[in-house]
Formats: structure tokens, C-alpha cells, sequence
């Protein structure tokens, strides 16, 4: 059962042991010392530029030989719909007030940040080993050729329905993203109210309705938490919030000291910063805009009108959208090939 | 780990497995077929009478000489504020208008269903080896008298903070339910939104907050979810969705029927029967409710409102009150006793 997994067969790497994404907070360094330390570091990317990408992946290269895995957003072109974005704007006001800011953002354009054909032409050049999607897939051909240039395709499911689709469509390996997930929720359609399975409840019925090899998120801080997604039928686990009290992480302070302070119970579901659910340490902002329920700008078309409201709140977490999980006060603060070997023997000692 | 747990020696019974007390829908064949089985049988009391209680008590003994558990609903005592039952009434007209019912009930003072001095001096003379409790704690006087009677006294937490609380109380084992459980949430306070600690991410932390044993409870539907609670140093689980399929249990054609099609993620939260947050199946009138969000009379007020629509709609699931949690899927239907052995036999071959 451990380590000698299908999953580390598919990674060719020591461990079932994914460092989840976390597009803006992961960097090249946390990437190379999880995979040096045998596990699998993932960049997650979001608005980055192509070129960026293409010198991220030289630079890891440079860093280490062993495998890693790209992340992409895979949702949906947004429809920018005027009186949504101009019922938004009136929300806002009495927030853009409140830090001093006069103006909301008229123009809501956004680069796209789909997973575009520039980007899957380099991602056919470079070869990853390791290409994986959260909001769901790109299109057939785009799978079908990452498969066919060598890479394995995971991509995250938040209900055995979605697992099952994933499945259908060719992706190689599963992340079954429990509700105590920090950061966005995989959840393909967030059109209709999600309401949250759990990750206990969900890693043992995915594994019953798909074939492929299961990946367990959401919740998982510790040793603990790696030999219970194993009892429950995973074969590796992906973990994010555990990273983020690594030195090579690239989070603010104010991130960090809310890890340290937080709580079982201190994170919420919230579209109110990007369009889309994302758990987040709860905040004045979160709450007010979540006690209206009005339609919001598709992600990731609100982060036009939110961004500045975080850029101008430096001084107060009210306006922060901090990501992290419902296990982050289990969180260590130490080195990622630290914290890689330290979950390893955990997990190792209790199974 | 396991079987010898601290929670066998506290039970003086074979598996640490506790069948949950799910008022209602128990009986005592139920309670009797677990506990010689060698698990914990629960009987759970709402508005049972305390005659009735001693009648059920009388007969688990002539089933069983092994012991089991009396639970208890520990809320406080509902406060009837005439305009918030008046804007419930008038929102639940429709609603009545669709199943053909004129009259919405003008009186809606029910007995107290909270643990009375009748309860406990029944308690005190019967001597249950185990009594549990939800929503909290009676006082502490109830508490201290019911340890110097002999029984041991175990409460449901869904928080840390919770956790804590009644490790200070005296509390002698500690049910940490997540998010995944059927049935009522034990929050002990439901003034303030519940954003849902999942089971993976709660039990360690009780584990690691409190000395008392911790019993995870919440989305556990078989032999891998048993032996992952243990990995999160848990040592023991509470069930209760996966004894609904057993054939002691009282539950409706429709009730078993809606977990045999069920999915992970056809349940939600709603206050739209007790007036208290409860996991059940989605459906029309839970979802007609909540996207209002205006207060409801308090639990156990709400159902004198309820329930004469649950009694007017025996045709439709639209207004059926199906408790059940987000791995029902994974039941099976089998005799309880030998759920409990299928159940020992998975976990200890996981183990």
C-alpha cells in the first residue's frame, strides 16, 4: 500500500505525495525541493504569460531532475453580462469607500486565462510528465495530445459524477477534492448551489465508480491524514494548505500569521473575490457579499473588481482573500523537503 | 489500535463502534441487535415520553446484556417570538396551499423536548452504562450526578472549541461530528452561519485538543472509513446512515428507497423542519426555504409547522424529512449484526 503505489508507477517518483498548485503562491523553489525530496511539486498557473511558464520550467529543470506537474485553470470563456458587472459595481461602492478608493473599474476585460492553444503548444514542446486541470478539462484533442507527447493527465472531481466524466474522457489519475480544500473547488459547473462532500465521504466512492487511480485532497495536514487517504482507497494524496508554511512559498505575512492564528472553523466558501467558489478565512467582505446572494461576474472576471480592494486593504485582513483549508492549524513550519520527509514517516509509522 | 481501544475499555464491549442514536427511527431490536453484536447500540430521545423511555430501557435488557447508550437532545429552551412564527406562517402557505392544506396550525407550543428533571432522575434510577448527548450539555449538576451514578458520558462536537468545552465539563468521551453526518448538526450554537468542519480535518484536531478518547463520527459507511478515523486518531466511530438500510430500523419505503438511489451530494443542511441545521435529502421545500434565509421558529417549534405538511404529502418526496449523510451510497442492507461483522471484519483486514 505505501509507498510502492500505482500512483508513484505514474509519477516515477519516490512518493504518492503531490504539493498541490496554488497558482500565485507556488514558486520554482518549493516545486524543485518537494520533487527532490521524492514527491511531486506543482506549479499552478493562472494569468501567467506563456513565455513565463516556458522559463518557470527551465528554471526547475535546472533545479531537478525528477518529475513535476503544470496546473491550469480549465473553465469557461467568461460572459461579461452588463448588468451583472453594473449590479456588482453598486455593491462594491460602500466597500471602495470604506478603504478610499474613488473609482471601480469600468472596463472588466481580463486576459483570458483558459487553457489556451499557445499554451497547449508548449506544453506539447516541453513534455511534462505531469499535466493536470482543475474547473474541469479543455477539449478531447487537447487531452488526447498532451496523452500522446508522454504526459499523464490528472485533473480534480468534487462529486463521483465528475470523477466518473474525467474518466470517460481519457485523464489518467483523479484528485478527488474533498470540502476542507483551501483555494478554489474543482467543481466543473458552479452554476447550480455546491453543497461540499466531504473528503472522507468522497475518496471511497470515487474509488468505487472509476478505475483509475485516486488522489485524495481536502483536509490533509499530516501523517494522519495521508494513512487515512489510504485506508479510504486513494493512492496518493495532493496537499496544498500544508505547504503553505514553507519558506519557499511565496505568500505575504499577513498570510502566514492568519495560518499560524486560524482555526478548525475559520474558513468559508466564497465567490466574492474571483467568481468562483474558493474556501478563504472569513472575513467582513466575504460575509457582507454572502448575505446578499446577487449574481456575480463569471470567474475570473470579478477579480477586476475585487483586486483593488485587496491591493488598497494592506493594512486589515477584511478585504484579504487568504486561501487555506480547514486543517491548516495542524500546519509546521519548516523547509518543503522537511516537511516532505516528516509526512513520510509519519505516514509510514502508522501504516 | 485496534480492537483493544481506550474506547472498548470505557464501553465494556467487544468493537468500538457505535450505532447512531437517530431518534426516530431506532428501535430497540436495533439498539439490542448492535450491541450483541458487540458494538454500541443507541437509542436516541426526542419527545419520547420518559414512560416510554423506561418501557424501551426494560426491553433492550430482556434483548441484551450487553451495554448500550440513551441520547439526548440538550438544547435550550425554544423562545416563541410571535412575529418570527407569524412570517413563518405566512411563508409556509404556499407550501400548504400544495398539498391541499387550509389550516397552518395558530398554536405551536409543543413539549419540551430539552433533558428534563424527569429524564434525569430516570437516568439516575435505570444506570445506563453510557449517555450521550447533542446540542450541548445539560448543567453541570446533571453531568456530575450522572458520573456518580456510573454511567459515562459522551456529546457530540463540531468544532475544536466545542471539543475543548466538553473535555472542561467532564464530558468522558468526545463525538466529533463532520460535516459529512446525517441527521441534526450537535453545534452547540446554531445563532451563527456553520460553515461545516469536515470529518478528515476535524478529528485531528479534537485529537490533539483534548485528552478525552474522540469517536469520529460523519460520512464513515464502511470498513475503509472505520479504519481512516483510526488513522486520524479516533478510537472508535459513530455510524448512523449505514444502519439505516438494516431491517430493525423504523424508517419509511421512501426513506430506504431514496438511499438506495442516493448520491454524495443530494443532501444539504436545512433548518426548514426543526428549526436546527440537519443533513438531509435535497428537495423542494428545503430548497424553497433557504433561498429566503429569514428566521425560522426555534428547534423543536419549527415542526408543529412542519410536520403537517410532511403528514399531507405521503406521495411526494417534496416535503419529506430523509435524514441521511453524504456516504449513504455505500450502505448495504443486511441484518444489523451482521452489519456490525462485515464492518469489524473490513477495518480489521485495512488494519
Amino acid at each position: 500500500m505505501w509507498p510502492k503505489t500505482d500512483l508513484t508507477d505514474l509519477f516515477g517518483n519516490e512518493h504518492p505525495i503531490i504539493q498541490a498548485p496554488m497558482a500565485g503562491s507556488t514558486t520554482v523553489e518549493l516545486v524543485a525541493a518537494v520533487s527532490n525530496a521524492g514527491g511531486i511539486g506543482s506549479m499552478g498557473y493562472s494569468k501567467t504569460s506563456t513565455e513565463q511558464i516556458r522559463d518557470d520550467v527551465e528554471k526547475i529543470r535546472k533545479l531537478t531532475d525528477k518529475p513535476f506537474n503544470l496546473n491550469f485553470f480549465a473553465h469557461d470563456t467568461p460572459v461579461n453580462k452588463p448588468d451583472v458587472i453594473e449590479s456588482t459595481r453598486e455593491r462594491l461602492k460602500p466597500f471602495y469607500s470604506e478603504v478610499g478608493l474613488k473609482e471601480i473599474p469600468q472596463n472588466v476585460s481580463k486576459p483570458l486565462l483558459t487553457f489556451t492553444e499557445e499554451r497547449l503548444e508548449l506544453l506539447l514542446e516541453i513534455k511534462p510528465l505531469l499535466v493536470s486541470f482543475h474547473f474541469g478539462l479543455p477539449g478531447f484533442d487537447a487531452i488526447k495530445s498532451l496523452k500522446k507527447a508522454g504526459s499523464r493527465i490528472l485533473c480534480s472531481a468534487t462529486t463521483t459524477a465528475e470523477a466518473i466524466a474525467l474518466e470517460q474522457s481519457g485523464v489518467d489519475i483523479v484528485v478527488a477534492q474533498g470540502w476542507e480544500a483551501g483555494g478554489h473547488r474543482g467543481s466543473f459547473d458552479v452554476n447550480h448551489e455546491d453543497h461540499g462532500v466531504g473528503t472522507l465521504a468522497l475518496v471511497p466512492q470515487i474509488v468505487d465508480a472509476v478505475k483509475i487511480p485516486v488522489v485524495a485532497a481536502g483536509g490533509i495536514a499530516d501523517g494522519r491524514g495521508i494513512a487515512a487517504a489510504f485506508m479510504l482507497g486513494a493512492c496518493g494524496v495532493q496537499m496544498g494548505t500544508a505547504f503553505l508554511s514553507c519558506p519557499e512559498v511565496n505568500v505575504s505575512d499577513a498570510h502566514l500569521e492568519a495560518i499560524r492564528i486560524s482555526r478548525d472553523d475559520d474558513t468559508r466558501l466564497t465567490k466574492a473575490f474571483s467568481g468562483r467558489p474558493a474556501r478563504a478565512r472569513q472575513n467582513n467582505y466575504i460575509e457582507s457579499m454572502a448575505a446578499h446572494r446577487l449574481p456575480l461576474p463569471d470567474f475570473p472576471t470579478m477579480y477586476t473588481l475585487s483586486d483593488p480592494l485587496r491591493e488598497a486593504s494592506n493594512d486589515t485582513l477584511d478585504y484579504r482573500f487568504l486561501l487555506y483549508g480547514q486543517a491548516a492549524a495542524l500546519n509546521r513550519e519548516m523547509p518543503a523537503a522537511e516537511l516532505v520527509q516528516t509526512l513520510v514517516t509519519e505516514a509510514q509509522n502508522l501504516l
